[in-house]
């Protein structure tokens, strides 16, 4: 069997996200019944990233086993015939016989979009984390510096989930403002659960001055997700890249 | 009876234009209603430009005649509390009497997004026109620089509409690249039926080696709607401001 490789942008908002689920409609499904429409076969799609219901991507990767003959880089174009317009492969490629989008992947890249004014924006509406309150851009900035690094981030993984190891290493953080709208972009070897919106809601606590920019590490050393800040929404968070 | 000014921004996907008619949803009567249900008063809005179905607005004005005594401040939160989610309120004042929205504009300010890759965005569907042709980015800049100035733009007019005079003055015009979307800007004292779209549709012809830029002058010159390019979709325009 042959292994193909998609590079997937979606709107996450009508989705109950990327997982296979009973009763639901989610990305993963969705992609699968196009594959079937179109070779005939029952295929398994794995998604290097789970993402949650309304979180959008930009770069999902997710690969599929297909006996049929249709070259890997047409996979695209006849997918998205298919394919409902929230959804789009932007690349599609035969890839060798190992490749795993989930066990392989090096990194991920998210992005966090904040709306930062009085009322809420119709153009942005599902798309960024509207926040009324007026914000302290600078120490958010200083704040997100703190994430840069290897440190357990037990602190910004959501409870009750469990995994091997909560040590990641953040290899890029950045923190822009354009008048009205707050882009955190983080790149790092792996996630934990809810952590990239975990880490929003710190800095939008630290914006509000509820939380002190200098007290991040003291709140990444607690290993407590007490002490860090809310959950921000998940409208506002696009998966960006994986890397491999 | 009091004047209030409202500055709006909508999302044009759903409904079918600004200006109120027979059996459609528009944006004018959704406002209309929302205030009636609001005050009881059957307000008559006067916008100052007329969107076409699926065009966006960032700051439409408009303004309309009321005898209830709620400040003129408060109007936007509270028709942002009735209003759907793709209209909202940015701003309310009350202003002197003679305030016309479209009468006393001195200007507007409209943005263009071009999504220019192999296959459309899902996030930005709606929001910007797809061009899948590799486009000359710097002729189309070139192009654009023509645009400024005070022209008869009677050959960027949609063919059948009447205007006292064609002629209009631009005063900034920008064209600018980040990866894949393509940002056009204008400001002028008018805008004739569908201008910027044809503008738009013109410069995607100059950067798909259609139209050479510099025959601009001359597409100006001809006064003719058949010598200049294609008109660009609805969904990619955005009214960002009026100029009082």
């Amino acid at each position: 069997m042959r292994n193909v490789k998609l590079i997937i942008e979606y709107d996450g908002t009508n989705y109950h996200g990327w997982q296979k689920q009973k009763n639901a409609k989610t990305v993963q499904d969705t992609i699968e019944s196009a594959i079937k429409g179109l070779t005939g076969e029952k295929a398994e799609l794995t998604g290097a990233s789970r993402t949650d219901f309304g979180v959008h991507a930009l770069g999902q990767v997710a690969n599929f086993k297909t006996d049929s003959n249709i070259p890997g880089d047409r996979f695209s174009y006849a997918l998205n015939r298919i394919l409902p317009d929230d959804i789009v492969i932007i690349e599609s490629q035969e890839v060798s016989p190992d490749f795993h989008a989930r066990f392989k992947s090096k990194g991920k890249k998210y992005r966090y979009l904040i709306y930062n004014s009085r009322f809420p924006s119709a153009i942005l509406r599902n798309r960024a984390f509207h926040v009324s309150y007026k914000l302290d851009f600078e120490s958010m900035k200083k704040a997100a510096s703190y994430f840069l690094g290897t440190h357990d981030f037990s602190s910004f993984r959501a409870s009750g989930s469990s995994v091997k190891t909560s040590v990641r290493t953040m290899t890029d953080v950045l923190l822009e403002r354009d008048d009205k709208i707050i882009k955190f972009e983080i790149s790092g070897d792996g996630f934990l659960y809810n952590m990239v919106r975990i880490m929003v809601g710190t800095l939008v606590d630290v914006g509000m001055g509820r939380i002190n920019a200098d007290d991040i590490p003291k709140i990444i050393e607690s290993k407590n997700r007490k002490s860090a800040g809310r959950t921000a929404p998940a409208e506002g968070l696009y998966l960006v890249e994986v890397y491999y």
